[in-house]
């Protein structure tokens, strides 16, 4: 089965007039996972990977994967307040308001070759805040990547100049593209 | 390295006078993550599972990666409003008011045997709730199982006669028992 057909809309979801792309049948299916999996691994072409950041909550599901394929580390960026030890912390613009996000300091060595992970690249703030974090710690970014794309709210500009690759791509038109990448 | 010195204790987290038992430098590691995981796999004693069910989001972890391992599908419990499709939901007790958790209804069908998993059994109010939320979709539990239990806090009796796996077992004295299992 394509990979896009794990990937299911669901109309006026959190608020209406938008469409969700639900990735929990990707989740309950081997195969689709398998395959997600192996997109992922396979765009990072063997370059060196020492630790592997997951974005609470749905980045956690394939971050660990990864991690766990590539034979390092996982290290979780959480919500503020669920961390426990010492963090660094770093906010970023919401269409209303701000969020936070948190990493342990003791997560990430100076010159460590990091991948970072998140479920979805929209309009890229959530991205750029790790990615942030993640630099301020000494981590090197080797790719950030993701399982979809939504290319019409153009997160890609926010990440400067980094390794971007996402399973699945969506635009405006919610035509997708297997594997688009970008440096 | 055993497998309880990748667990540190945090004094006074979240709050005065808890000892937080942090699981990250077990994340962060590949091989304390890999021994885990054959701990939790070695005592399903090759039982079959069609599903892995984790708990929202330190559950997560190691729920995908046995899913994963086990080649089934993952299915999140997570809290309210963040599942974009037809739920159901269970509420428990907290110290202080309730929480509440929520399930896909398609993530299982009658006779679909899961696995549930979760970083902690405490009190034991999370997985009774997850424990109904799994049968009311007709699933039979195969096992209950957990990185970690803190045994004087006696959540197993909350979960009847339910099959129980812990990697850890912490007591009052903080002792531990790694695998320590119970039906």
């Amino acid at each position: 089965m394509a990979l896009q057909q794990y990937i299911r809309d669901i109309q006026d979801f959190p608020k209406k007039g938008i469409v969700f792309k639900d990735i929990t049948p990707l989740l309950s299916s081997p195969e689709g996972t398998k395959e997600c999996l192996s997109l992922l691994i396979n765009s990072l072409n063997g370059k060196k990977i020492d630790k592997v950041v997951g974005v609470e909550s749905r980045g956690f599901f394939f971050a660990t994967l990864l991690a766990h394929e590539l034979n390092v580390g996982f290290v979780p960026v959480r919500k503020p307040k669920k961390l426990p030890f010492t963090t660094i912390s770093a906010s970023y613009q919401l269409e209303y308001g701000t969020d936070t996000l948190e990493i342990h300091t003791d997560s990430i060595k100076k010159g460590d070759k990091i991948l970072i992970h998140d479920d979805v690249l929209a309009s890229g703030g959530t991205a750029k805040a790790v990615c942030e974090l993640v630099e301020r710690l000494g981590g090197e970014i080797v790719q950030c990547n993701f399982l979809m794309e939504l290319t019409h709210l153009h997160g890609r500009k926010k990440l400067g100049n980094k390794e971007i690759f996402a399973a699945l791509t969506y635009g405006e038109d919610d035509n997708f593209h297997i594997g688009d990448m970008n440096h």
